[in-house]
């Protein structure tokens, strides 16, 4: 069931991306540039950022009001959950939030790229989050279309013939993992990666990304 | 710095390992049979449970004596951490403990490595953790040797030469991470995956898995 082997490639030389600016004719061109033929069996992990600003998600920081307890909060953790400002122009009075339905964008995306490329990739947009207990920021995907999200192994059997108890796999997760490193989130400006290798059986026309939330009544931290 | 291309094979014909047998022939042959040459500049990412095979971790289960304590929380949350009975033969009557001193396997099971390989490839000890708020059990690095394992970009300049001000990069869990979809947790028994691609600027001789460790004083969790 699970992939012997599994390449990733960035993409290279993709312009900065300003509102409006469709994305599957930048990301098919740079694909074209570095020979690579997509197949319907590969993935591409699309950075949010370029998602966001092609979908105009800037704020304007002057026109934001912020209320006395935001600042309480922001000055006791000096960030913003879901508001970015790392590699985004003129950051000093704007910032990018997250797409707004970014299963939906991943979606769109996909349907875009099908009709320009001659083959149907999957998609997944992803965005790195902190995390408790370990340091540093990991991939995550937010956004999917055409790839299994979180495979449920639960029930299958283990090399003795022992059931899997609590085997849920987060493919797209994991796959934003190993996408970010390529990324790299500095200077880089390499937010398309290209994955091949994926199994057949992961493919899903029906995923989406939002399955990989965990739901509140499982939920121990909130 | 960060890598244009990254590729992941999984050993295949590995056997089941027992108590005392050395890990560093079986990959070596495994590495033989699939004609992968191994250079310093590779990672091979291996699944705890090998390393815990092979230093006898296993645990009778009939000889523990259970606290009413434990019981009661085994009763609420139907498992055990730390303690793990998949994929071990004879699971009915015992179980499989996590290495003792992880990153020091890493270290050891690298320098068996070197000297029967004439490379040195760096080591990731993974396993795979749950975590809060999504579902699905993520690749983690519980140990490593001869590869960062959290990357510090803080301070660096992005596109726009804004610095960048959270961006560490968990670099040994997001290898674990993608090398885990290969593994596959399941019957495939591919415990090894090897990782190739990563920079020169990522071997580190003095890392340490225990750095992934969010120290207690900023954690919000505990």
């Amino acid at each position: 069931m699970s992939p012997t082997a599994l390449s990733l490639s960035a993409l290279d030389g993709l312009p900065e991306v300003s509102p409006g600016m469709a994305l599957a004719p930048l990301i098919a061109a740079a694909l074209e540039r570095q020979k690579l033929a997509v197949r319907d069996d590969d993935v591409l992990l699309v950075c949010q950022k370029i998602v966001s600003k092609s979908e105009g998600r800037f704020v304007d920081l002057d026109a934001i009001e912020v209320s006395p307890r935001a600042r309480e909060l922001a000055s006791r953790c000096g960030k913003n959950a879901g508001v970015d400002q790392s590699n985004v122009p003129d950051s000093e009075s704007r910032a990018l939030l997250l797409p707004q339905d970014p299963d939906g964008s991943a979606r769109t995306l996909r349907a875009a790229l099908s009709s320009l490329l001659g083959a149907t990739p999957a998609v997944v947009i992803t965005d790195t989050f902190g995390r408790p207990w370990r340091q540093g920021v990991c991939g995550t995907a937010i956004g999917a279309a055409g790839i299994v999200t979180l495979l449920d192994r639960r029930g299958e059997d283990d090399r003795f013939g022992r059931k899997l108890k609590v085997t849920q796999t987060p493919v797209a997760d994991q796959l934003a993992c190993a996408a970010t490193l390529l990324m790299g989130e500095g200077a880089e400006g390499r937010p398309v990666v290209l994955a091949r290798g994926v199994p057949a059986a992961w493919r899903r026309e029906s995923a989406r990304a939002a399955d990989l939330l965990r739901p509140v009544a499982e939920d121990l931290f909130r």
